[in-house]
């Protein structure tokens, strides 16, 4: 997959813990949804027997004690990790442990953290000149927006928790210009619409390799 | 969604565990991929803030201590589970520590076991006169498979875990006229898998009921 357009996803994850105090045994409650994060993880970078080399999944974590914590893993440099909430946990605990900068730093490999605030991480994507679309139940069906030649940018995707992304960072998507697109009738998990995402682009991409007119 | 066709799944898990000596910490190690399963669950049930009541799941597990044991989940009847692998785990475990008969029996609301083979619960559905299809990912395209009129029907989707179904296996699904469909240019996990399809048929259906001409 190397020389590819890349692929990012942006969660913002409301209540997610912002210390290394993660109880295993507990993501859900006491770790503010940290289960949530961790199949995002999953469904952003794992296939059969294979990795996505081509994406970089953003966590933003508003949870106590020290919001906001913002975590980014690299799919082309990621190693040991298993789609499993929990080893996916131990590798985020590790990360939230450490010091966060204003600038990134690696945790283990692939893995960085920084005190970064979601709409900064929209905007130095937006800055970098990539396309920001929204994932929201009423946007404009994806299938109308992206097609075979949009699909060869860097293409960038922001996505809320079970609470949703809020009123004040919708207002901001729309003022940066971030189309809304829809996956889906129905309103699904984020990690489910990772999957569905990484499906639609995957067979975009497939019908574009296989007729090689554009 | 009363009144409306089911969805079954049905997964092969080769190596998963056969008792209840679940643990809870190693679930893809010592429970032989079981997080698989419990991912499986999660994907198979879990809408934001809603179960799908049309759906149902089987689980058939070939690991040890005492193979085959099979478990179905009832999407109509569940209740109390949680969409992390941990909390699924917990559900299996109890179910996988009680006595398995040739019949169903209901460990907690919604979720039964059996002792009963992968073929044989296939057979059953068969029999019912429900349409099956493998997920493989040479198959045909779905979208060229299903449509809004087959679509009104019961189906039923049998899959593999990481280790796939097995030559034998899918020797019998061709034998019983099994459709092999195909969601994805790659090869793909199997809650994945279970994520698109069911976006490919809520999509359909939306645009079912939406133009009501059929
Ligand atoms: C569990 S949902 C959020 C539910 C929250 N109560 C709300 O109303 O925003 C999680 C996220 O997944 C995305 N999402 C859910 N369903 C979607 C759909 N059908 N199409 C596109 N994105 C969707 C949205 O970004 C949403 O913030
Ligand atoms: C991890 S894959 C199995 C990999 C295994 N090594 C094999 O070759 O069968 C798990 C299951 O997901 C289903 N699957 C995976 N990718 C698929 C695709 N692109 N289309 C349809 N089904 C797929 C198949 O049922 C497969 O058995």
């Amino acid at each position: 997959m190397h020389g590819e357009n890349l692929r990012e996803f942006i969660l913002k994850a409301n209540k997610a813990i912002t210390s290394g105090d993660v109880n295993l045994k507990d993501l859900p409650g006491s770790c503010g949804r940290l289960d949530l994060v961790c199949r995002c993880v999953s469904s952003a970078f794992f296939l059969s027997h294979d990795l996505r080399r081509d994406t970089v999944f953003y966590s933003v974590h508003y949870g106590n004690p020290n919001p906001p914590v913002a975590l980014k893993f690299v799919g082309s440099e990621l190693k040991r990790v298993s789609p499993d909430e929990r080893s996916i946990a131990i590798f985020i605990k590790k990360a939230l442990e450490k010091e966060h900068l204003s600038v990134w730093k690696e945790s283990t490999s692939g893995i960085y953290h920084a005190k970064k605030e979601f709409r900064d991480i929209i905007l130095e994507r937006k800055k970098e000149g990539k396309q920001i679309f929204y994932l929201h139940k009423n946007g404009v069906p994806i299938e109308d927006l992206i097609n075979p030649s949009n699909c060869k940018k860097d293409i960038v995707f922001v996505l809320g928790d079970h609470i949703g992304i809020g009123e004040e960072d919708e207002k901001f998507l729309d003022e940066i210009g971030a189309e809304r697109v829809s996956i889906s009738p129905l309103e699904l998990h984020a990690n489910q619409c990772i999957v569905i995402v990484h499906n639609i682009l995957d067979k975009i991409k497939c019908t574009y390799f296989s007729n090689s007119v554009s």
